[in-house]
């Protein structure tokens, strides 16, 4: 595994952890109804982002189309979580961007 | 593959496409506060079916155990679903509900 | 959810199964060795048929590319099964290259 | 998330991260026969601790009968592991091990 390969591995778990405590999080907010598309989006990165992990950890042939969905999948969970002031969306969004990077620099590579 | 197995297969199966529907249509309610349980367990148990059907497609020695799992999520997003009057949510707990039983079946086998 | 969104959400379940069998039933072949790549492209087709259909019941913003990926993974798991001539790998063939087929068509829709 | 489930949490991680690399390494081995039995465990482990770890962060009713069935999954793989001298099962068993008792004291808890 290249160093682009482990970097991006550590962001996609890290970032898996961080979807998956804010997908819990906004489900205990008070105001469910405001947190539905960041739900949603948290459960749909968090798979993307173990997918993710796992290509790189196969050697997959497809490693690098993988992580370009991945990309894109953190971008748009980042983009809706840095909608909201909670701390838990401000964690999810800071690790969606850092895995966001990650992954573009992998599918360059 | 025996009768019991193939069953509890195709109950997986079909439960984890209703929990996934459900998933999705309890975000677009007008109270989705209301539904957040509903969330959270349609989430978990479209999970379990989908390891439940990987563990019978693979002759696991933990074929049984993971059937009794997938048998208590079953129940709890059943039971939560039936608390609901939305279509989705009646279709999803008679997923769990036949899904509950081949489980229990198959582990009992 | 539409035609094309239909189809492909059963080609993907249908290939999910496919590829989850010819998972198990490689692994107990007398010549592992031989069919260590085909082993290899069922369990990440079979997760990422597993992920689309995700995506398409729950109307991802990247259904589209979710597809698209799903398409590249059934082209390169069913031209790997395609070189064996267990039955298990043509069911499986048959499956990734169907389910390929109602990807593209739902990424071109 | 207190103490044990924390531990857990990174148990089931990290674990989840060893046997995917051994799911790997395995299937590039020169017997892969051999190893037959442990690229098995290894992807159901795996997934189980990916399951798991999700249980935990997500306030599951099923987080100690997820972690029970967890504990499980990672003595078989760990037991299985334990018999080759390859590096990479070795590691994978230690972390299955390590994964198995952080799972025992949380479902003791």
């Amino acid at each position: 595994m290249n160093a682009a390969q482990k970097e991006c591995l550590e962001a996609c778990i890290e970032c898996m952890k961080q979807c998956n405590q804010c997908f819990n999080d906004c489900l205990q907010e008070d105001d469910v109804k405001m947190m539905a598309e960041c739900i949603r989006l948290d459960r749909e990165c968090a798979d993307i982002c173990a997918l993710t992990a796992k290509a790189i950890q196969s050697s997959s042939p497809l490693m690098k189309e993988t992580a370009q969905l991945c990309a894109e999948a953190c971008k748009a969970c980042g983009d809706e979580c840095a909608k909201h002031d909670h701390q838990h969306c401000k964690d999810c969004a800071d690790a969606c961007y850092r895995c966001e990077k990650a992954c573009r620099e992998l599918a360059a590579s």
